[in-house]
């Protein structure tokens, strides 16, 4: 029996979207304790090094030009690319642990339905409204929400997410830590799940 | 029916192994007319829009002590990084387009031989002595390959086949194109027959 399975990804990945939206699916019956959603910065992370992602213009074609909404269409979902792509995704991150740190369990359906924002309806990761707006959908106080974007709390938390991405090997999204065992992009949930049955 | 699969591979590339050594069976029963095996150099590539493959430390040690490791045992493959690893792989992808040009049904034999050289048995992808060595277990003759290496039209063959990657938008290895279609990542196999299939 696994403990846990770490869910690293990046609101504006939209392999991190594909994972997001059938994760829990795809584990389903896996022997696994814990299965925690861990939004961080994918931009941090390359920062670190130096690097940005996507920043190989064939790469970054393919992905968003064939491959993404490739996947997207094998699972039924019918792929948008947020407007202003490649932007940070502050907003929904920090959404996300100030949600996490007053409802747990609310927490993943706030991340699905930001996810819906960006990569359906093509809505702006760096815009503070989007992400607000899913929390509001969730029932949280919009004002609330709004305030919590910038409470030091949520901030370091944050902060702290990218710092143990990094030591944990993330670089890149989505990315599945299995007691540690490190699993990279999207088509590997079935691996996952194979490595969770075994 | 589709015409053509394109195979484009890197001799240095890890997951270019994994996928050579299965993509045949892969592709069994598929309906298509033939599959081209193009190696190619990754680091031109990369040059061109001046990065190099790997050059993020934390997906260097991801690919090469977690993941291809993990695929080639699922395979049944003992990895073995190539000495001196990254280097390049001219000796190969020269004399495999020699082979080509004299006996093409023996060529994908022979990135076969070389390709278990470099990742089963760990051998340098920059030695001439070892692509040479491939070669001659596939009965030619030492000495001609050695002068084949350094063939003028040998020479333009593979700078061609490294600008037709570009110009068809290939980045990575190994990277498959059906009629065009591309597919990117030896964890493509199945993808790629499904669409042929389809």
């Amino acid at each position: 029996m696994a403990c846990c399975v770490d869910f690293h990804f990046d609101f504006s990945s939209p392999y991190g979207f594909l994972a997001a939206m059938k994760i829990e699916g795809a584990l389903k019956g896996g022997r696994y304790r814990r299965l925690s959603w861990r939004p961080f910065l994918l931009g941090a992370v390359y920062q670190r090094f130096g690097q940005s992602p996507l920043e190989h213009p064939l790469k970054r074609r393919y992905v968003l030009e064939i491959d993404a909404p490739r996947v997207g269409r094998r699972d039924g979902l019918a792929l948008k690319v947020p407007s202003g792509f490649p932007q940070h995704s502050l907003p929904a991150a920090r959404a996300f642990y100030w949600i996490e740190a007053r409802a747990p369990e609310k927490a993943p359906e706030f991340a699905k339905a930001a996810y819906r924002k960006y990569w359906l309806e093509g809505q702006s990761t760096a815009d503070p409204a989007v992400a607000i707006e899913a929390a509001t959908m969730l029932g949280f106080d919009r004002k609330r929400v709004n305030e919590g974007l910038q409470e030091s709390a949520v901030k370091l938390r944050l902060i702290t997410e990218n710092e143990q991405a990094i030591a944990n090997g993330v670089f890149g999204s989505p990315f599945i830590r299995v007691d540690g065992e490190p699993f990279w992009g999207s088509d590997c949930l079935e691996d996952v799940a194979e490595w969770l049955a075994a």
